[in-house]
């Protein structure tokens, strides 16, 4: 996965339990991409501080994922529904064993989402 | 919900986020159904200490769940997840137009369970 797409994910999930100013900040940088130099201005702090910050919310972002990984059982379940779309909107060209075997299927994929939930 | 039924959803979520000891005797409330009583002689504490770290335990998790939702959105993606489970289950046995009226609300609680996710 591209790491900003990581980064994003991970802000996604558990943002909230940076502090606000810890927010504010890795915001600019993930949200609105902004550089650190341009971050430094805005905040009239120095670029060594931008990066140190940014570098700790990455840590701790990667921390809580590392105990509770719920950024990859997400993707995982999304993947799964996904399948089952594509299942799903192939069906009613299908004939009928095809049909059964693909519902068969979807079932199935229904029910491994339920249980890595 | 049931309230042990919630501590114990809450305790699978965000648990890992507990401290070692607070896991040991929280998990003992949560998962093995022990009292105080039983939790306070097998840890050598007081029935007191007990009910605080309880409570406290109680508190910490709540206070995760209050900013990151993730029990609530876990929960929202299983009943969807169920709808498809019985839609796919009686598309078999419909005729065509039932069954393409079907096949599009799957898709369609797909769609709802990915923008969720």
């Amino acid at each position: 996965m591209e790491r900003i797409v990581e980064q994003n994910l991970l802000y996604d999930f558990y943002g909230e339990l940076l502090t606000a100013h810890q927010k504010e900040i890795y915001g600019e940088h993930i949200l609105n991409d902004m550089t650190a130099t341009e971050i430094a201005a805005e905040f009239g702090i120095t670029r060594q501080a931008v990066h140190d910050m940014i570098r700790r919310c990455d840590k701790i972002l990667a921390d809580y994922e590392a105990r509770l990984h719920l950024v990859a059982k997400f993707l995982t379940a999304k993947e799964k529904i996904k399948e089952i779309h594509t299942l799903s909107r192939r069906l009613l060209k299908e004939d009928k064993e095809q049909m059964e075997e693909d519902i068969r299927q979807i079932e199935s994929v229904c029910n491994q989402v339920l249980e890595d939930l």
